[in-house]
């Protein structure tokens, strides 16, 4: 190919093509420091020969040829593990399920990119191959722990970026670089293969320069994994589409105390924005999630990278970082009772914040709270780190997924970005409201889970029953016509509603509709509510599809008006005005 | 009233007069070490007056005049929670939240019952308040830690016993007296106002003579609570039946080497009688599971109950039992990292278990390993007791619901008891088997939630697509006709199939179906599964309702030959052999 479509992102180049030209890029940025193990270009460019034989083979690959920065704590099989301690590197024989399977689908592996230390930090400057320089301005941080994976999207020599997030590493160097960060729920991405940092609060996340493409790239990594223990399924009910004007909580003033000025700017008009493209937004009081966050290097949780690592840096190798080590080791201090206090605290503050969103679609968060410069974390490399996450840390504690984006920019034109966060679940709604916030008309899917619906009346788009679709979080996908089988009638029914009848093929005519997909708890649960004479039935498309979608009992549909000549209900709507 | 029926147990006599008997039998049997504290008859009678009242005023209480004995590590308002260590003791205003769903549907409270202390153990011997003899034979111990709630209802004082279960203690004192003892799922029945053991592993539980009791009380107590951090709903997918033939893992040989002698014997005879009754049977290795259940003392989780009563404890209290002190004590010791690194194993002892029981209904186990004597826990307060729990003390820690009901009993002719374990929310599928082991025709049901479908064909039971509702979890719950508005036809369909159709009222005949309830999941898989010309459409019934029930598409209708004169598919089907 010389060109094709990742998402709705176009790609250009072969495969091979594509490879030389991220060669040329690395060169052109003199960036070392992004990448701890960089493969040699001539087997990165056989890969993707390799890529190309398949496609030529007749294999469908949704990332053919898209060159992915994998973080150093992330195992791929015959490159070094580091978590960027030169003493800690293994060689993995197994690469991590969630790069298997964008290997699978046809992506390219550029190399292992530089991170904070075992994954400890917000900065990217915690890293004995060198702190990462942030793409456009070196002297500022790039964020980390997954700052090289971040840079290396930023600068444009990876498609995307895989890295981790614990306490807001696939999020924070984002919104430093004015990209996309994806943490999806815990266990829908599979951490198989990746070197924990806190294990029951690591998720694998997506940087991408879009998030058509980061999402594209998600959708690939996610699903069940039988080899990570943490694995977890969709649930039956889970929400698969936003609402059409989706409610928003925002942070009433105090909770915004730890934001730098431009910030505070930045994320009031980027509010603003929100508003004007008809999200209702509406201040709430945060501080129960931001205390939660405290829990996570200042309480007992911080013994799960101990458990982690604790026992390699207890034999002080020479390349541990000291900041990494005195966190880590403070976990040496913490007891058991203390652990299960902890735990208890964050089961109440679970439970708390879920009453506190409930009502709302997403929470709507500055990302970080300011861009330091690399000197001034080298001069505070606690207490910035610390200011950093405050909107970021609670997320994984409490359970929630985050679509990190950018917001408005500062007023001198920095990157600034934003968080959409949701109950654990919800990362479809996540995407589909960050999607509103950088003004894409159509926003990615990832997930493909649910059935088919085929709506012809009251309950298509800007018809009076489509808030129950909306109610069960239904999604639309697009526009649909029948066989010619069937007869559109108008039946007897307050509001009015038409009844789908099957008469047989070439007995009626093609009849306009629409196509949703919803969870199977909510077809169920829409069905369970469907009043007389309306019935579900699997119905005929014109394109050859057999699909679930509307009729109507035999005694209602021969008692019924015969308006099939309109061709659907709108247009016979339209004809009674 | 003077009898009534609860689930499908008898009630005799008023509340009023159920007291005075209740008191009766108390002083009767002459065993005060099973109260802590024993309420004033007159307290007590006042109450059931009140029920009366109530009833005479038109309530309906599905527990009017059921007498309870509450564990003392459960708040009743007004009266001291002790959890069996008199320094502990406070007089909670507020009663706990289970506790006081039975209060309102009619119950009665007698008091408050002895317990190992804080809820440690399963002997019922560890507590300053005196050991708790077993009803029918007082050199024996009750088993523990619900010891006196269990023993109140042996000796038929109370209806129901209110215990909890972290480690067994809601299925062990059952086993021992040939009772009924159901741990639901956690997070089910609400641990508000509940003295934590182990808070993420605690269970409410209930004991009763009879399954039906124990499940009407249990009904009661289940469904989401504000005030439990830890509340869990049913999910949208859950099973509301076993199948009529349920696949049980039992344990192999090797992983019975704990059990006693009599009631190796016992198990054995009793896994016969089930496979008798027609379910079926297949040796697995658990080991898994018994070696998780070592977590829960040998391991860091010890940590909760520190973080519970360690602080108490740690004042020395002159009625801290000494075993007691001593395992949670032992807790000091325990680091942040190992509580991490358990947490870890627990993780992947879930997810291996998980796969073990896949393609099982439930899992089959002995419920404790032997019968000892007082004296012989007082020798060995530590060695019996952890053998006791070989087969519960997994249960919570792994996530799984449990029903403990009688086995066969031994040669000698004691009790001996089994449970019937199955994942989390599968909870009515354990009750189903369960209701098998024990000979009951029909189950009581813990699980209200999910939607009614109405079948008039193929998916009748015994018919070919019946697997169809099995596989969905769908729960029969009686024969239904219609009202005389439908036709039934007979439609040209493999296997055959009728068609439901309605042609308004008067026009046709009551015809003969079957209804199920079906979680919201297992009707939108249903439907999404369905093939034309089938549809589902609201159906009336000849007793008023409207359920969701089996239509046909017009085009089919029309064709099909009519067979309203059977009155059902069955009688049609019938007349045609």
């Amino acid at each position: 190919m010389t060109s094709g479509v990742l998402g709705n992102t176009e790609v250009h180049g072969t495969p091979t093509e594509r490879v030389a030209a991220a060669y040329r890029r690395i060169a052109e940025v003199d960036r070392p420091e992004v990448w701890i193990t960089l493969r040699a270009q001539s087997d990165v460019a056989a890969d993707a020969a390799a890529v190309e034989q398949r496609l030529a083979e007749g294999a469908s690959l949704p990332l053919a040829g898209i060159l992915v920065a994998v973080k150093d704590n992330i195992d791929v099989a015959g490159l070094p593990t580091t978590a960027a301690c030169p003493e800690f590197a293994y060689t993995p024989e197994v690469t991590a399920a969630a790069i298997e399977r964008l290997v699978a689908a046809g992506a390219v592996v550029l190399g292992k990119t530089n991170l904070d230390q075992f994954a400890t930090g917000l900065v990217g400057t915690r890293s004995p191959y060198g702190a990462v320089r942030h793409a456009h301005d070196p002297e500022l941080i790039s964020g980390g722990s997954s700052s090289g994976s971040a840079v290396a999207v930023a600068l444009g020599i990876a498609d995307i970026g895989i890295g981790t997030d614990t306490a807001g590493s696939g999020r924070v160097p984002a919104a430093l670089h004015g990209i996309v960060g994806i943490k999806a729920t815990l266990g829908i991405i599979p951490a198989h293969g990746v070197l924990p940092a806190c294990a029951d609060y690591d998720a694998v996340t997506v940087f991408a320069t879009d998030l058509d493409r980061a999402i594209a790239a998600a959708a690939v990594m996610a699903g069940p994994e039988a080899r990570d223990p943490r694995s977890r399924n969709w649930p039956a009910d889970v929400r698969l589409a936003a609402p059409q004007a989706p409610r928003l909580a925002i942070p009433r003033a105090e909770n915004l105390a730890a934001l730098s000025e431009p910030y505070r700017d930045a994320f009031a008009r980027t509010v603003s924005a929100v508003t004007s493209a008809g999200m209702a937004t509406e201040e709430i009081d945060i501080s129960g999630l931001l205390d939660a966050a405290l829990l996570l290097y200042d309480g007992s949780i911080v013994a799960q990278r101990y458990a982690a690592v604790g026992a390699f840096l207890d034999t002080a190798p020479a390349g541990a970082d000291p900041t990494v080590t005195a966190i880590i080791n403070s976990a040496r201090a913490t007891t058991g009772p203390g652990f299960a206090a902890d735990l208890d605290t964050i089961a109440r503050a679970k439970a708390a914040a879920a009453a506190t969103l409930s009502g709302f679609d997403g929470l709507l968060l500055p990302t970080t709270t300011e861009h330091p410069s690399i000197a001034a974390v080298q001069a505070d490399p606690l207490g910035i780190n610390r200011r950093m996450g405050t909107y970021t840390n609670f997320c994984n504690l409490l359970d929630m997924a985050a679509v990190a984006v950018p917001g408005r920019p500062t007023a001198a034109g920095a990157p600034f970005g934003v968080m959409v966060v949701t109950p654990a679940f919800a990362d479809q709604v996540a995407i589909d409201i960050a999607a509103r916030i950088i003004g894409k008309d159509t926003a990615p899917v990832l997930i493909e889970s649910g059935v088919e619906l085929a709506v012809f009346g009251a309950h298509l788009r800007g018809q009076p029953l489509h808030w129950q679709l909306e109610e069960i979080g239904a999604r639309f996908t697009g526009e649909i016509r029948t066989t010619d089988a069937y007869r559109l009638t108008a039946l007897d029914t307050a509001p009015p509603k038409p009844g789908l009848v099957r008469h047989g093929a070439g007995l009626g005519a093609p009849i306009l509709g629409e196509l949703f997909r919803v969870s199977t708890a909510g077809l169920g649960s829409f069905l369970a509510a469907l009043p007389a004479p309306m019935a579900l039935t699997s119905i005929e498309l014109s394109d050859g599809r057999a699909v679930i979608g509307f009729a109507c009992t035999y005694d209602a549909a021969g008692a019924a008006t015969d308006i099939t000549s309109f061709g659907g209900w709108k247009a016979y709507l339209q004809s009674q005005n």
